[in-house]
């Protein structure tokens, strides 16, 4: 197996390249790509401040790596989301991360600051974790780039990822979403840029960028979406990968190529006002943000130990590590 | 397991309307499905004249048998396309059919009347069966419309063949196919109007409709199409629809609600001509239509046996039926 680029021994394939690739170059295709989509979709230049938001987990840390070598302004922002000790081991990996290469890391607490954390959340809700650790992100990454005066929110997701949600929205068809999904979206009705220049590089190729980097960070999947559906349409969508390579990127692709152009004129954040409490944007009915009546809901409630949302099938693997 | 409708004995469980029937209120249901599709869709009034394309296989022959039972005027159309065994059995089944009950059947044979058979087509053109049968039958039903005076082409699709289709659209983001993805498409350019008034059953439903019925169909796939793409597709919706039941009607329906009004304007067929040979409209740059390109290139050719453009795959299990 050898480099396309120099000849010299491979060390990864990439069967959706039809290439082989050594560690260097490698390397050189990720910042090519994720060059590529920066400019591309025009997120950001370089006189700009990005806030990363990190959470540990490879994409995060390998979107932070990339941007730096690549040249940009990037600080970055970890919230501790309360998910026991998957969030203890996260939280560590990232200040690691930033201590090791003197970068600016801001760290809140959903639990310190806010007074509730994913698991209570879910539990008083009645709703999967996942949605209220959605809304609590989303929240809080607009207020910390507001608050920070940055130009934009930078994320992780990756090319599975996008294409995992597009699936899921063609899927039922989410026109609203749908419209939404792209790989930036303009600042606008108080709401900061957002920026995934991930969106050309599979998880496969993040994981690999961080292992040739020595970026230590957390392999476990968040103990609270085993099983999720955006986990299913992922082995779908690699199922399709399997068989034809390249599937997936063409239907992402294809999708900003061809679908989002007929989809532009529908894009629309609602009528927004401002949350009377905390001052976000906010386009309920409610004069209080989502976030701010969750905060309401969640006060004072014990807090939920991680273990009692899980299924019984994520139960017993935890269980089977533990041995 | 008792009849929703009437708590006698159930034959049918359908998970899709979380309900299960007896014999009469099954073959109610579809009715009732299929006289809602005519309806929504304005397929066509009772007045007209109805030509359905009849392949022998059990969506086909139940849609002719529910058109009749509806009160409309059905007329059959059958292309003989050669594929060995398959076609022999398939004629015969749908002559019987339609001689047992006195309707009206035109069968033609693309070998006798236009000189080729479908795994020659395939052969000559190096394309797959799927291809040159699509082309042909298009072409055929589309004039045998035209000659019989006929208002409006009937096909079998059903939910589990259009979902399919939507699918792999959706997955190659094909917006002109999307657009033309409609349970009627309107008269035009000198094409006749064409129906789909299955698409609100399942392909169980309509095997379980000829069963109930006592219709004989042919039950095997063809041979030639034995693991293509379509196939692939329909496997990967059943899985979805096994994890959440109604998934792909959902799918289907939310398409047409939803997705297929912003893509109305897109919908076009071409600047239209006349083919100098036969008179059919094509869209194409040549002055004679892909169907007399086809004959053309397929004349004199010694017909190809069908065994040869099998799959290894599909060879075994062919070997292996014959046992």
């Amino acid at each position: 197996m050898k480099c396309r680029t120099c000849r010299g021994p491979a060390i990864i394939d990439l069967p959706r390249h039809n290439a082989n690739f050594c560690a260097e170059h490698f390397l050189e295709l990720c910042r090519r790509q994720v060059q590529k989509a920066i400019d591309e979709h025009e997120m950001f230049s370089r006189d700009e401040r990005i806030l990363v938001a990190v959470s540990g987990g490879k994409d995060s840390l390998a979107v932070w790596d990339l941007l730096l070598e690549l040249g940009y302004q990037a600080d970055g922002y970890y919230i501790e989301l309360g998910i026991g000790e998957y969030s203890d081991h996260s939280r560590e990996i990232t200040e690691s991360f930033a201590r090791e290469r003197g970068l600016s890391l801001r760290v809140e607490s959903l639990r310190d600051d806010h007074g509730f954390d994913v698991p209570t959340a879910a539990k008083v809700t009645g709703r999967v974790p996942c949605s209220a650790c959605g809304l609590s992100k989303r929240h809080l990454f607009d207020r910390a780039a507001r608050d920070g005066r940055y130009d934009v929110v930078v994320t992780g997701h990756n090319l599975d990822d996008e294409a995992a949600v597009l699936f899921g929205n063609a899927l039922r068809w989410d026109v609203e979403y749908l419209s939404r999904q792209m790989p930036v979206l303009p600042a606008g009705n108080g709401f900061p840029r957002k920026a995934k220049p991930l969106v050309r590089l599979s998880e496969r190729e993040t994981a690999a960028w961080c292992i040739v980097r020595g970026i230590d960070y957390v392999i476990e999947e968040c103990p609270m979406a085993a099983g999720n559906r955006h986990l299913q349409y992922k082995d779908l969508l690699n199922d399709l990968e399997e068989k034809s390579p390249g599937s997936k990127a063409s239907f992402y692709a294809g999708f900003l190529d061809r679908m989002a152009p007929l989809l532009a004129s529908t894009e629309h954040r609602g009528a927004v006002h401002r949350c009377v409490r905390c001052d976000a944007p906010t386009g309920g009915e409610s004069d209080v943000c989502a976030f701010c009546r969750l905060v309401d809901r969640t006060k004072d409630r014990d807090p939920v130990p991680v273990e009692m949302l899980l299924s019984k099938k994520a139960r017993l693997r935890l269980a089977r590590q533990g041995e």
